[in-house]
């Protein structure tokens, strides 16, 4: 068997909760899990505050082999995710040498002031790993399995970039999208069949609302290529044989 | 003291876990909360496992006074939803008399076969009440304080809209924008110091990068008008200084 690797993503911030933000990282995350082979298995949104933080990182790290955080690491009050990862992993949050001098040329070559604001982006948990910023400097972090990225999507997108190579992947899950023109209450009996003689896929359906009809979009998911292609097969013989009734 | 309402969402569905469909849902609940001034505390997305829905439903109904859900409604193998709620309580999964009735009489007006399929739609925990669907006519459904609605936005959508109105709803948390155009670095200390002089807001940072340079959306909220007007003098004030020095 060849290792399944997984992962789960914990967002963090009033602003996602409250409405005001829309969430893009959550897809974004997920788009890219997929194509490189992992299976993202859960997301959770949580609010600034230290304990829910605290408490979902803890489930969620164990339970998975990655977990990506987005938000809450700029310089305000509000940004508490380091001292939260911190107290999850029990370890100290302090200033780490390396992210400091880094900022600090950073905003002496602007001729700005290096605040206390700007100083708290250099706190992380003693030993975690930085994760490059090509876009504002101020480095995420990794420290375990968890990686702490930003929550702008711009910042969050680099920094995943910079991630992926040192991920190590599983193999790869195939998708194969099969269009249906047929609501699901006329295919659910036959596609409940075809699911049950194809044990190595896992066949969702996907019903589609416009123009005042449904339609479904059928997708077959398989490690392997030749299950892929065979279950495949009997979804689209499914689709035409009853597109031909109905 | 005021009551405080508090709600938890539950996403279902490998299909966003995957990245193939990009939610819409949560956004949208998240906004009408904030509305009505019910608290969105957590959100979970979970895959298409009964396991993981039962877990994950039984974390959060017992710590919020809401839930709602998104997702597996539907009349195919995937759509486990009910069965999953059903065990969460402990209750049978059962065709519900009404449920029946009415999917009975809809499909037989169009002509249409009621398939084994079909019929999954009918299916409920015991003693559950209807959430009408005026989209596609399957209902959701209520049991204790969990709310079981389509993952189809519009359906989720129109859902949401007949349960409004059963909600109790707290106390609104009212909020006010101000735009700055420094970064967070400059105005992260001042802003944390009016955050402590003003306890019963939340203030708020959100970074924003575009054309090439940060600002940042602070946003005050609170339950009470005054605290809110007093606190947004303040970082009115704190914007307009440091600007002027910036």
């Amino acid at each position: 068997m060849s290792e399944i690797v997984t992962a789960a993503m914990l967002v963090i911030g009033d602003e996602i909760l409250s409405g005001r933000t829309k969430d893009k990282n959550i897809g974004h995350l997920a788009d890219i899990m997929t194509a490189i082979g992992i299976d993202l298995k859960e997301v959770r949104i949580v609010p600034d505050e230290e304990d829910e933080i605290v408490s979902a990182l803890n489930a969620v790290r164990s339970r998975y082999t990655y977990v990506f955080t987005s938000g809450g690491i700029g310089p305000t009050h509000d940004d508490i995710t380091a001292d939260s990862v911190a107290k999850a992993f029990d370890l100290p949050c302090e200033y780490d040498d390396n992210a400091y001098a880094l900022l600090e040329a950073h905003y002496a070559k602007r001729g700005l002031e290096f605040t206390q604001a700007r100083k708290r982006m250099a706190k992380m948990p003693r030993g975690a790993e930085h994760i490059e910023n090509p876009v504002s400097v101020a480095p995420g972090f990794r420290v375990g399995n968890v990686h702490v990225m930003a929550g702008v999507p711009s910042v969050f997108q680099a920094m995943l970039d910079k991630v992926v190579p040192t991920l190590k992947t599983g193999v790869k899950m195939l998708s194969a999208a099969v269009p249906c023109p047929l609501g699901e209450g006329v295919i659910g009996g036959p596609l409940s069949e075809i699911q049950k003689a194809h044990p190595h896929t896992i066949i969702g359906s996907y019903p589609k609302f416009g123009e005042g009809k449904f339609w479904t979009e059928l997708v077959v998911r398989a490690r392997s290529q030749d299950a892929l292609e065979a279950a495949r097969k009997d979804v689209e013989s499914m689709v035409s044989e009853l597109g031909a009734m109905n």
